[in-house]
């Protein structure tokens, strides 16, 4: 049996390591397009901000370790077509050398690419002008040398999410002064606005110029000086700045896929079932490629490295004969910004009417531990349940770093995947003492605000 | 409608607090042994470690707070009487005058005692003496009067167990020098050995000297020095000190209940059913006085805060003609020691054993968070599983303070609510970022090493 797999990061390097876990008399082949299998996306902007070095411990595992499971690694070598019905895959090699290899299973991993939401410019200006991309080893070692080499003042970074967020944290951390520009009217626009605006505050507190509901139209360089134009208002925005980073999100790469015959679904990515199969014989995808099952919208399209962990592990396991499930997605996130933590799990409002739910929100604040114990901090919990039955449906968190945000938002998606109503979590057994919580947790303090809102 | 509450802690005021919430119009009358209403007991060890201070401000709410929502208090009264048939309560006040108070319906939170565990001596040394039990506010006041007055350069801590091991901290924080003696082989019984010399070791390292497997006899005063006498390993121990602690767990006060016809059952404690009810017309009872409804041992006898504030809130909305159900405990517990965390919920292996299950238990160390950002810590989780059916039945943590281990254990308290098997854990879509989590969360890590260990 050969598995082979087509991406070495989060979704392939999982269902390459789940298959050789499971049987390793199987014969598991990763075609890697660069030389960076398994490398940590998520860590990039910790390499900018310094807190990691060498760049190469941003490796999930090194490449000594994955060859220890047994896998063979085909490095720097793109993945140019799939024959479905010989099972073949044509692969070209970094000296351009082309070459097939034949497989029982195949498993597409082929991830995402950055987007560039359709601002003008960007096609002719590249890292070397400083205008830079974020999503690969490469982009960080083009931004890196520009930064190196440059030593830039300022920087505009276009966007506000995940990315954008911890970049501009990194680049201020670097001295550089950072103007943050975000097409919606907060950032963090996966958080409420009410919530996003605590991370604006963060944000400004640490000397981030943040401009909100502006739209990015055009990057221009002249001279030695790059120009973000954009519409704020009605009215022109205009920019400077020496380092232009653009952060807008990522679309899903299917054309391999889809050159062989396979579907797109939401948000143009391939589909799946919960399987993992494709529709097309002996082939499996996963990750930032694919559609995403999500247990409150059905079928979706939500990138992220813990489901591509997740989805690479069923298809693993289903390649070599298995029959796992991938459960489904919650969307459960969280991003640290300077010394605040935001998370989320499940749906705000306006998603859950939009998904066709009853939804009603209702933010309540409460302490991390007992106020009297030293270093309480407020939580900010904003829960979103359906009132036709009471049941969770989301929640938001923002808190300080160090207030145990992140795990909070765990025992939200955990009642979530269990359907809970939000009055059921006051039934749950959390763990208290006075450094570290209360008797009725954060997180049902909230749950209970939540329940008198709707009374 | 008139309400009468027994008990000024956690169960009462929950039961008193859920009644004025519930219906405004219910009178609220809370007879108070002492003079502290609402105070947090469990904070005791932090005003002795004078992260708290004043000591007012252990107080959840304060008096005013308690009566702003209606409730009435009857401080420094003791309930020495219940005429059932009557419906009416004999109380004695601070002056010893008796009077009654009718009801239409009476909630009993009389809670805990200190036990003093068969130590001979105990009855005739007290808080003058140096000799300390530490339960009550008045208990609290008693030993700081003692450690202001004599300023103990040692002291024997009998018991570590949770307040135990916060005691030790907060003593070794002012400066005495603790010896803590503990009856089982380990401290923190309450954890596997394995585990519990974790927090062993984080003793032994703040200069605490322990002292297992040794059962303390007798404690004798001669001239001004204290002895505590005992058998270790069949020989003769003996440790002198200018202060003797004894926290070695609590019996539960039930003879206001059974004087009035109650039953007890597991541990001593008062029989109610799952809705706060004791059997006798008109009578609730919460809190550490009664027995613990358990989600996987059915019926015992486990005291902690969290459940008295959630019977006690189930029996005010009973008491009022409601239909709540207290849906059982998990024993989930956390303490801070020095700069360590552990915490547990539901069954260890021998409980679980005892209890008629197949458990198998397996212990996996991950790091908090991905090793490349700084200050990435492990964290030791013990997870026992029903080998019948892969079911979780609890889990036990340690881990270092920041390592968010107090609400790790929570997603462990939510997955045991719902019967989860071990292996669906990696179905949780758990947040992750690199400086807060991995993308398999550290529990995840340790459920799937759990899962390995019983193929």
């Amino acid at each position: 049996m050969h598995l082979a797999v087509i991406g070495g990061s989060d979704a392939g390097i999982s269902a390459a390591l789940r298959a050789r876990e499971l049987d390793p008399s199987v014969d598991v082949t990763v075609v890697v397009a660069d030389a960076y299998p398994n490398f940590s996306i998520c860590g990039i902007p910790y390499y900018f901000s310094r807190d990691v070095h060498p760049w190469q411990s941003l490796a999930h595992r090194t490449h000594a370790d994955l060859e220890a499971t047994g896998m063979r690694l085909r490095l720097d070598t793109l993945a140019t077509g799939i024959d479905v019905a010989g099972r073949k895959l044509t692969v070209v090699d970094e000296r351009g050398t082309e070459s097939t290899i034949a497989y029982d299973e195949l498993m597409v991993g082929t991830g995402a690419s950055p987007s560039t939401a359709g601002i003008a410019g960007l096609d002719a200006l590249g890292a070397a002008d400083g205008v830079h991309l974020l999503h690969s080893m490469g982009d960080t070692f083009a931004l890196e040398e520009y930064l190196d080499a440059r030593q830039p003042d300022t920087a505009v970074i276009v966007g506000a999410g995940y990315v954008g967020l911890e970049m501009a944290e990194a680049l201020t951390t670097r001295g550089i002064r950072v103007t943050q520009v975000q097409r919606g009217p907060e950032v963090l626009s996966t958080l409420d606005p009410e919530l996003g605006s605590l991370v604006h505050d963060e944000l400004t507190r640490h000397g981030v110029d943040v401009v909100t509901g502006t739209r990015v139209e055009r990057v221009s360089k002249t001279g030695g000086t790059l120009t973000v134009l954009g519409l704020r208002d009605g009215a022109t925005f205009e920019r400077t700045a020496d380092l232009v980073l653009v952060v807008v999100g990522v679309r899903p790469n299917t054309s391999l896929l889809t050159d062989a015959g396979a579907r797109t679904g939401a948000g143009g990515a391939a589909v799946v079932d919960e399987q993992m199969r494709t529709g097309l014989p002996h082939i499996w995808a996963a990750g930032d490629g694919i559609v995403t099952h999500h247990r409150l919208l059905g079928v979706t399209y939500l990138p992220l490295g813990t489901t591509s962990h997740k989805q690479g592990r069923v298809a693993g396991e289903n390649a070599i004969g298995g029959d796992a499930r991938f459960t489904g997605s919650l969307g459960t996130q969280v991003v640290k910004v300077f010394d605040l933590v935001a998370a989320r799990t499940g749906l705000r409002d306006s998603e859950a009417r939009a998904a066709g739910y009853a939804p009603r929100s209702n933010t309540a604040v409460a302490d991390d531990h007992k106020a009297y114990y030293p270093g309480a901090t407020p939580i900010s919990i904003r829960i979103t349940g359906n009132t036709d039955n009471g049941v969770l449906l989301g929640a938001q968190l923002v808190g300080s770093r160090g207030a145990e945000v992140a795990k909070r938002v765990d025992t939200y998606a955990t009642a979530l995947h269990h359907g809970m109503t939000v009055d059921a979590m006051s039934d749950l057994d959390l763990s208290y003492t006075p450094p570290l919580g209360s008797p009725w947790d954060a997180v049902q303090v909230a749950a209970q605000s939540w329940v008198r809102s709707t009374a």
